[in-house]
């Protein structure tokens, strides 16, 4: 069995819990929270702890699944984490991703850990088909869709600015661009011109909207390089929204092999629930670190190092057998 | 710069030859053909040998491009091949693949190299977003359906059939059941119920028409377990068809994470000349053996053993910062 650590107990956290307990070859040591453990009441009936008391499990956990956001919780706790403990995250901040590989590549490689960074499914999934597509047809171009879906990075950073109560934030297709890649044109397309962003924010009394809206619309990597909607809306609105955390997209490539054969390559994911698939795909990810560090892997790793035959509970020979 | 060699200049032959041209990292020291040397004139001004010359070439070839069929070619030479020479194929009988991986596995542990097989879009791509699709979504469906399109294992099966001139073999989902499963209804499907296999066949004067049919339909691995209908027609209206060799197909899973949410993976290709697609997946996986036979790595490998960076000629970094 696979000892795991589940650190943070938000969107995801909760879903890692039920992927966790769905995965029959591993093995829940606890949940660890910031907040007093006794107010948390996770999906499943495993242990919470917390924080403070995840320095006794040293020995106990074969791999931390954490669950905090990309904007501060990880910059600043995994490196920490490391010197102790194996890691698997879900860091999506695509600018600041080599900068966060080549710490955390250090630190791990000092204290004999193994971290696999960036999982899920955008970076994560959507990034091995960009991979993949583009090596097996060199000559061609590919694009990234997502949405409609909210985007727990994007509604997050927003509620970090001061005078917001609540948000959630949209990430919205443009129909049209998509219809005209699928086509077979390959026309050359900014992020800017691929997507809307559309924001539905609550903010406290006396807030100052319109200094909320320009921080919003100008902060760099989340929403800077988009065409952005603000709208204001009551904290109930938000609340309602906030139920249903359904996302997806496309990664769609087209190419050529001789100026008379092109060739369409498309991976799409239509998904009920963001943090609880991206939870299952860092579950997936945590098995493979956990066999990875057993046998003797060190350092940062991406969904680009590990081969894929880690991810699965079965067997190489049944792999070869059944699914090849 | 990666010294390649291809053997066999068939369809898949030909498209390696484009793939490896259009390939920058790459170099082919030659095409190895059983036919006279002379007579082949390859779609890139690459030099031809005859396959008895190969052996000469032992330590000029980082990786040879197997292009043979997978009836009877691979499986009576590859083992040889692998002695002194690092491979990579297209074998694409499921049934056979555990067998033949034990027996290049052991020949390639003993000779220090190293096999990549099964590799193309199925097996290859399509088993790889199998596995991948069940790890990350366990509690779930997946479907395969192929076409429409030309199978070349299945219509050089039928060419081998005493009495038969020339044929070819179209694989076609059942649109209605394609449908079902991308409602995210997930009914228990037999490989005949998903598939038609439709044969255009041209015969020898005073060939056993009845009797050619039924060797099709009960021809193991490859008809015995599907609905085959099989036409007889002239050598012309089966040259005709050849010119076109397009194909497709979907791999889908759907699944959930709990009761009320459900997630839909889907992938799927619309491919213009099926040999000149698997040839560029070919030729991003003889790219890997190169590299991983220069870390020291020897046996017989899968999609599933092979980490993805392998496949690209943009360097690690250059991954993680722009494709991640």
């Amino acid at each position: 069995m696979i000892k795991v650590g589940i650190v943070g107990y938000g969107n995801l956290g909760r879903g890692v819990t039920l992927a966790v307990d769905k995965a029959l070859d591993m093995e829940c040591v606890g949940i660890f929270t910031r907040r007093d453990p006794k107010t948390l009441k996770p999906a499943v009936d495993f242990p919470v702890y917390s924080m403070s008391e995840l320095t006794n499990f040293k020995d106990k956990v074969d791999v931390l699944l954490l669950c905090g956001g990309s904007a501060t919780d990880l910059p600043n706790t995994t490196a920490d984490l490391l010197k102790d403990f194996n890691t698997v995250d879900s860091f999506d901040t695509h600018a600041k991703i080599p900068e966060y590989f080549d710490k955390l590549d250090k630190v791990a490689k000092e204290n004999g850990t193994l971290s696999a960074i960036s999982i899920g499914w955008d970076p994560g999934l959507f990034s091995i088909m960009r991979m993949l597509f583009g090596a097996v047809l060199p000559d061609g171009n590919d694009y990234t869709f997502w949405g409609k879906g909210v985007s727990q990075g994007h509604s997050d950073a927003i509620r970090r600015i001061e005078g917001v109560k609540n948000a959630i934030q949209y990430t919205i297709p443009r129909e049209q661009v998509l219809e005209k890649v699928r086509s077979g044109i390959a026309p050359n397309l900014s992020t800017r011109e691929k997507h809307l962003r559309e924001c539905f924010v609550a903010v406290k009394e006396n807030a100052n909207k319109q200094e909320i809206e320009q921080k919003i619309k100008t902060m760099p990597n989340y929403f800077a390089d988009y065409d952005t909607i603000v709208n204001f809306v009551d904290e109930q609105e938000v609340a309602e929204m906030q139920k249903k955390l359904s996302h997806g997209g496309f990664v769609i490539r087209t190419g050529n092999t001789t100026e008379q054969n092109s060739h369409i390559v498309e991976f799409s994911l239509k998904l009920d629930s963001n943090p609880e698939f991206t939870a299952s795909v860092l579950t997936a990810y945590a098995r493979a670190v956990a066999r990875l560090k057993k046998e003797g892997k060190t350092g940062c790793m991406t969904v680009y190092d590990i081969p894929l035959k880690y991810l699965s509970p079965i067997s190489e020979e049944s792999l070869r057998k059944n699914l090849l």
